[in-house]
């Protein structure tokens, strides 16, 4: 089952309205992690409101598409300095939200952010910082690289870019690891899991604390299909498997100290790639030993015949779709397999409960 | 000398307003290599026009800072549609440039491009295909790979990012190779070279073509000076040797297959960049045995006593200060350096002079 954005755009907006506008804000505001580098705005505080400011003397409306239930976001209100300002009325979600400004209309991303890429374009983001940032926090511990590589596929004629976490032993010896091909969700791309995941902080942080056993993660464009939301049920990810299986794999097979066999390849992907998860699993079990559904769907028992399937990893967040994971997780157990669901909590449709559920995945694959 | 971006902001404006706004345009526009997937504006014709199209269908006025002299820009008309478009009154420079939208008075990024880190902020960028970009071309040859490295700073007490570009054939022996440290201008940081820059490109095709030996370059944030335009006088370079040379150099060194030795290691950069190439060339010459300045300064023959180079690169556009370039090289050489100097056609203050620039240093480094 594919969740799309949309559906959890509603959702939050529903939670949003239930909160009192007229709460005390606590006024302990701090840029948000996500700015760009010398930027106030927008901010965040310890109660996970966000704060908006944008320069915009001469327009005549300015709102945030965050934080606000039934009126399409937060509205911002004009300063006599020129500026525009707004408070969320309630507080967000932990983690990761994208969002972009209305001005005078129109779509502009806010010039105090980063930008990341979903809804297949780059938009802002910020950053409510939650009670358990630490497993993705940037420290002072041996760093692994995140290495662009570009690939030459035959299929589809281009040049194409992946990016691959190599961890901080990695090349040292000649040592050689598993790998997980890890995939972004729909609208995203390759650099989902690096900027908006800290996929490769998370990994740094547990094999610094022991935690797992280094490996190798491969995350590349799966967008290959020209889907929309409104073409998705057609979508079957046929054309991404062609890249994925027969060019990439062998690739990285032939350009990194791999373990080239299912015994030591996953496959897990977010949402959309969830969805190609299982799809290609499904269709190459001789490929890969271990998969991971991330707010991406389920298996169910007679999905997985025949594949001798190691390891099956199934998540959401507590606002999805939270009895649908667990009860097909103990499906899966009661027909034998070896299952976990997972179920982050207080998140929906978003990055945290993405980042949460590779921290939970990681230790359980390759054993 | 340091050329800032000011003063070639002024002279675009002086060669633009010379052109006729009469002049009769080819509509043969393509969709700007440097665009959003999917995006096709803002657009480009063979002759160098640019053209853009923004939908603000509430807006009073939107215009483009690129193209038009005198008048801050391109001023964009609104159409029936509620788009605001327009064309630059004259063909811009080859190259790529940086530009922003004005929308009501406040400066926001164009939502059709992709995003590039210049002036300290993340800015709208176009490319007006030059006639010999083949050399930074994306092509089917072995590429090599851009590696996002972390490391730790004490000097700083942070956590720093540099990239790393490994040709395609590292890693595969345990052949050592020299290493390029390049430096970005003023406003930008570690992505310029790769993104603005495609450093690892020209090199893929140079090492494809036999043109040069594979070696690795480095690219790190040199902006650890808290420098202004009004402060750049100031400016010593101090803090960043530290990161560079004491923290930087050592870790390149102990992570990847180098030679590490001032015999196999050049230091070059663009504009600021050029300037801390100077600088920290000057003080430290145990360290590097090559130097390459881009539109960032001359060394004198008094610069260079004692230092040992080995070679000496000084460039700069044709519409910068290309007699002073030729001048002090021509100097060089009679004090018996070997020093190499090359100036960029057509071209001022931008990157298309520092892709080229590259593209003449690289043949001539660890010789």
């Amino acid at each position: 089952m594919y969740i799309c954005k949309f559906t959890t755009f509603v959702a939050a907006f529903a939670l949003a309205s239930t909160i009192n506008a007229q709460a005390q804000v606590k006024e302990d505001f701090v840029p948000s992690s996500m700015n760009q580098p010398g930027q106030e705005y927008p901010m965040v505080n310890s109660e996970g409101y966000a704060r908006f400011r944008v320069m915009a003397p001469e327009a005549k409306s300015v709102s945030v598409t965050l934080g606000l239930g039934g009126q399409g976001g937060t509205k911002l209100e004009k300063q006599a300095d020129g500026s525009w300002t707004g408070t969320t009325a309630g507080p967000m979600d932990e983690g990761f939200h994208y969002y972009h400004l209305i001005v005078d209309g129109a779509p502009f991303n806010d010039p105090g952010t980063l930008n990341y890429y979903g809804s297949c374009r780059w938009e802002s983001g910020i950053e409510i910082p939650a009670h358990d940032r630490d497993f993705y926090a940037l420290k002072n511990v041996p760093h692994g690289n995140v290495q662009q590589v570009l690939f030459h596929s035959p299929s589809t004629g281009t040049e194409r870019r992946a990016f691959v976490y190599t961890p901080a032993e990695y090349g040292k010896t000649n040592k050689r690891y598993p790998v997980l091909y890890l995939q972004h969700g729909w609208g995203e791309d390759e650099t989902a899991w690096s900027n908006q995941g800290h996929a490769n902080l998370i990994m740094d942080n547990m094999i610094a604390n022991g935690e797992i056993e280094p490996f190798i993660i491969v995350m590349t464009y799966g967008m290959t299909n020209d889907i929309k939301f409104g073409g998705i049920n057609k979508f079957d990810a046929k054309e991404f498997e062609k890249v994925l299986v027969d060019e990439l794999v062998p690739y990285i097979d032939a350009n990194f100290n791999t373990i080239a066999d299912r015994d030591h390849r996953a496959m897990a992907g977010l949402s959309m790639g969830g969805m190609e998860t299982k799809l290609i699993t499904m269709r190459r079990p001789e490929v890969f030993g271990y998969y991971g559904l991330l707010s991406g769907g389920m298996y169910s028992p007679e999905d997985l015949k025949g594949s001798n399937v190691h390891k099956v990893f199934i998540s959401c967040g507590s606002k999805e779709n939270p009895d649908g994971v667990t009860a097909a997780v103990k499906k899966l157990k009661e027909a034998g397999y070896d299952a976990t669901s997972y179920v982050s909590p207080g998140t929906a449709h978003e990055f945290l409960t993405w980042r949460r559920s590779l921290h939970e995945m990681a230790p359980l694959l390759f054993k």
